[in-house]
């Protein structure tokens, strides 16, 4: 495991709602994060889907993963938006974010999430959205 | 209880991820929706504060609940946007969403998050997105 | 006119691309702005509609204006997010937008478009965005 | 010229807007699409660079071309979210757009804005968004 990732597990370790989730980071690199849910049947909705929450969560957690990765200041997600292309069904949800643009301040990230069914990987939501320094942007 | 509220508390009860973050739905009729969650230990993020993760999915299910409340069809979050104005440190989320419009097979809802510190209410998030009429959206 | 509104009508016709649209500031106070373009053949697309970026344009600037209502640095826009709900069919558009939150970096704003056909406003749009101090978010 | 773009100069010549702004189509094949606007003075705005507004239009009419470029039926821009990120001072803006996923009655795209100075090309803006089949999500 390299000394990035092994970072990276500790700071998923620390987050007590990513625990409770079961999050795993598989892949930790400058610019880029994986990360994977196992779906459980507690993470559901009423129809039987991954709840979107869940997804939006990981879309989130994922591009904040992201962007830390090349920013060496505590960060917060400021914004981002999400856009759900399939109803998530399956064993295991990945979400991979990669950086778009770094400065200073903040960081602008995609990630893309992924539903694996019978081993398959389907694209089943993709977001965007803004990173920035703890302290710098709220008042 | 209103009826509809009562149909809300059914629905929500149903959603096995709200059952997890133990959501609570406090009022519910045409076009208007509230929804309360206690920020427990493990709904929050290495910082202390609220995982961000928790308040989008609020957001989410809060948007999605408004638009269920004038669509008589079964929806599914499309898209969503969210911006986290504070730090979410306090006892409560409540995330209030109201219909912007609504058509056929589409509403746009608006969904504000607040924080309850010491009993008094911030706004910490602000989303807003897109709900569909499940079959009509997907391929 | 209030010395508020003189400053915007002043910036207003400090922007070319504002020139060249004919957009007109119409309201401009502390959080709050109002603007209207006439909609003449050159902003339309290819149904007759007015084109979808002419409402972007509105949108963005309208926002913009909002937050630099309350902050008393340069500004310019980060991020937005923009719904359109119903085809902008008639005489004028009309954008107007508030601001959500404000510090010292950053202002959170909504804007809500109308178009006016036959005298009768019907809105068109929802968008949300976020608006910076210039250098403080660019590297 | 392959007939898809001679298809897609046609489409851009009927919409008086992008006349206006002089946007060319450059390329446009299944689920890409290229465009560029040359930055005239009465595109900027009062700082002297490119006006958000017509990035945003760029970003806009690049996501509808690209799901037009799979999808055989009348189709209009739902709702999309653009980060700028950084000024837009050049002599061109390219704006970039492919298809992420594509469904019978919606598409959702991404877009990357660069502005060309000096004849090298940077990164201006990204953007993600919904289109969708007319007269399926109106009411």
């Amino acid at each position: 495991m390299s000394d990035m990732l092994a970072i990276g597990k500790q700071i998923m370790a620390s987050q007590p709602f990513s625990q409770l989730l079961k999050t795993e980071i598989t892949q930790f690199a400058p610019g880029h994060v994986e990360m994977k849910i196992p779906i459980a049947h507690e993470l559901k909705q009423q129809h039987g889907f991954l709840h979107g929450g869940v997804v939006s969560y990981a879309a989130d957690n994922a591009l904040t993963f992201a962007a830390g990765s090349m920013m060496n200041v505590p960060i917060v997600t400021s914004e981002f938006k999400i856009n759900y292309v399939r109803p998530a069904i399956g064993e295991t949800l990945i979400a991979r974010a990669t950086v778009v643009y770094v400065g200073k301040t903040q960081a602008v990230c995609r990630s893309d999430l992924f539903i694996v069914k019978d081993g398959v990987e389907k694209l089943c939501a993709v977001a965007q959205g803004t990173i920035v320094r703890i302290g710098q942007e709220r008042s």
